[in-house]
Order: C-alpha cells, then structure tokens, then sequence
C-alpha cells in the first residue's frame, strides 16, 4: 500500500483507469456515495471534505482520517461542473470468479463502453436483488467516476468482476451449471425463467456480442419489436431481461 | 418564416430552446440523422456539410440547398467533441393533443429533465411500435441536440407534444377513454394489459410525478424491487412498462 495521504497531484491521477489501478484506490464523490461507501464492506481510507461542509455538518463522526480541502481542489479532483463537499478515497477491490459462483443470476457486459451505460444497469441490477457482474476488459472500467454516480448509490452492492479472459470463464460458468443466454436482436426467447442459475451476456453499444461469445450461448434472449428502431440501449435489453428474470415463474 | 440561408451566429442561437423556438427549427447531426429527417415527415430546409464530406460522397442527391462550411464552423455548431461532417436545418414540429389521440399507448413525462433519459425513452418508445408521447414544459426540450442523439435514429418516428397545461390534458385524456396509470414506486401493480388505451406518466428523476397528477391516476405500475436500490432510473421503468403493456395479454 502508498504512504497516505496523497497529495492533490496524486489524487489527480485517479481519474484514469491506470492511474486507478496504480494508486489501487478510487474517489467517490457526494454525501450519499460517501455514506454507502461506509456502510459497505469497502474500505474507506480518507475523507476529503470542505471547510462549508464542516462549517454546515461538524465533524465527521468517524475514525477514517479526514483532510480539509478548498474549492477549487475539489473542484480539480470533481468530475461534475457543481463539484461536491466532500469525497472520500476507497480501497478498489474487485470480485474474483469465485464470488461470481455465490450467484443465480449474473449480468455479463462484453465491452459496454458507455459509462452511464454501466451505472445504470448495476443500478437495476441492485433492484431486482442481484449482485453478480462480469465484465470483459474491454469494456469501461467499473471505478470510473461517471459509473459510479449513475449507480445512485447501489455502487457498493454489485459486485464487478473484470475477466482477463472472458471466453473461458464463460465457458467454466457453464460448466459450473449456469445456461449461458446472450441477447441479440436477430431473434430468440424473451423468456426467462428462475429454474436454474443464468448468466445473461449483453454486447457492446456498437458491436452487439462477439461472434466467439454467441457461439457459446445456450439460449438467445430477444425482446419483440413492432417498430422501425434498430436496436434497444444495451441498459433498457438488461433491464428487461433481469425484470424477466426477476418475475418469471 | 425567416429568411434563409441563417448565418452561423444564428444557427449557434439553436443551442438553446428560446433559440430554436425564435427560429422555428433546429440542427440534427451527423449522416444518420439527416437521412432519418429527409425520410422523415419533417421539413429539412438546409443542409451544411464540410468538403471533407463532398469529396468522399459528392453531392448530395437531393434538391434541398446545400452549404459548405468549413471544419471549424462544424465544431462550433456541434455538440460532440468529434464534429459530424454533416448537419441538417430541420422544421420544428411538435404533435398537438389531437395527435395523441391517434395512440393506444402514450407515454408521458411529468418534468424528465435529463436529454439521454428523454431520448432513450423514445427509442424505446419507437422499438415497441408506439410513438404518443406528453411532456410537460418543465422538462427537457425534446429538440435538445443530446435527445435527439440519444434516441439513435428513432427521434423522427416519435410525436412529442408539449403540453402547457398537463394535468388539463390528462382529465382530457381520461375523458376520451385513456386509462391513467402512473408509475410509482409506492406499490401498485405490474401488469398493464392490452385490452384499453392506457397513458402512462412517469415522473421527475428527482422529484417523481407531481401529487396533482397521482390524484387523477386510476392505477398505479410499480416494478417489484427485492434489492436496496431506492428507485429505478426513469427510463428504464418506462421500458419494463412499455414491454409489458406491449407483451400483456
């Protein structure tokens, strides 16, 4: 682990992917991410926070050391043009294949690149009470600042794993009993039912689901159209599926 | 009608709603969305397009009148960081409440505030094959360069009309025979079957629907949650209600 505390210049650096993995840490920004952060089982290291919001709240009721910042560093380390009060800095830990097993339902994205994309199906995902997520590395990174405030809160509930090769965890999901089912407009069920654990796999914006990937599906999940739109949003075909899923008997 | 061709400066007045609302029209970017409008009902008046575009494509194969601008002229007028190499001047045409009428299935937003939800709510829309959709003037101008984007293509095929008096038109509905089912997370049910035409309001994402408007509703869709999450975003529950009026039996 760093020396803590980071200074401006290194808290900086978590706005990339890299500079994330570097630092092994990530900022989440606002009261209501601050607090889910700490309710969760994630670590939380420092708390950034302003004088106003000391001024307005008092003092932090916590052990976790807290750093005063001004304005205009939050506003640097911010990534909304109305920049927060206070941060706090998280440990990143990602789920592993293990964690996955404890699942009867997993949202897998093979290379969404949308941040609020993400966001929002990890939100619905926390809805419907599943946690399980695979994503491919393909695909933007679940710390990224945006994913975690479109999640509105149910960041720390769903758990990302993030394949090095997702191929073969597919297939060894498979193997472990789960029916792979990919959604694909070209045609198939929109029927999902709870009798048995399912891996749902959903493709990029742009590119749908690797031909490599759709040749190891057990089922194609298709929603019915009537209209002249060529494709759904990758969050409302997840949403609709884990609804499915969720309420299916 | 104003006088055409409109300087750059005017077209840059068509970034806000007050602007495109004095000129009566606004720009759609990038070829797709040209070629959506000129398939369209809408009226496009002008296309702008770079060199770069004619000497790839040539000339365009309509009668519209055309103007070359150059690629600088195109960022400033654009609203993604990469600009298109072709834009369109397109009529503003809002749907009247006469219009709605024509739909078994309207979808209404009581202040939606954010352009990507509006927009991907009418791609969703369009996907299902409806296409009524009530606004209130407190939410986001359907005309928003980021709606129109969001809504991949399908923004033509969707009739927004933005009424000025919403909860009047709602009782007016009602009155035509509408059923009034708002989405509320409260509790309610999770069907919405076929066998009537059904307007479904659903509300702010931070503020949910207006009292006023849950007053006149006859029913309640509310999504079953098992999870911690305190809410959906508002496009996604407006998709599960639309896939399950438009599967319902």
């Amino acid at each position: 682990m760093k020396d803590y505390p980071l200074s401006v210049e290194q808290l900086l650096t978590l706005k990339t992917r890299s500079g994330r993995q570097a630092l092994g840490c990530f900022l989440v920004e606002g009261e209501k991410a601050v607090e889910e952060a700490l309710e969760s089982d994630c670590e939380v290291r420092r708390i950034y926070v302003t004088d106003t919001y000391i001024a307005k709240k008092g003092k932090l009721a916590t052990d976790i050391p807290c750093t005063i910042l001004g304005e205009r560093q939050m506003h640097r380390l911010s990534s909304v043009a109305t920049p927060p009060e206070i941060m706090g800095l998280v440990t990143l830990k990602e789920a592993t294949f293990a964690d996955l097993l404890n699942n009867r339902f997993i949202v897998c994205l093979d290379g969404v690149a949308d941040p609020g994309n993400l966001g929002t199906i990890m939100r619905t995902t926390d809805w419907f009470g599943f946690s399980g997520l695979l994503l491919s590395e393909q695909g933007v990174d679940p710390f990224n600042e945006k994913v975690v405030r479109s999640t509105m809160g149910s960041f720390f509930r769903v758990k990302p794993y993030v394949s090095k090769n997702l191929l073969q965890d597919l297939k060894a999901l498979k193997e472990k009993g789960f029916t792979l089912v990919v959604a694909d407009a070209s045609g198939g069920t929109s029927q999902l039912v709870q009798d048995r654990p399912v891996c749902l796999v959903l493709g990029s914006e742009s590119h749908g689901v690797q031909p490599a990937v759709k040749d190891l599906a057990d089922e194609i999940f298709s929603i019915p159209g009537k209209g002249q739109a060529e494709s759904l949003n990758v969050a409302i075909s997840a949403a609709i599926a884990l609804y499915e899923y969720a309420t299916g008997e």
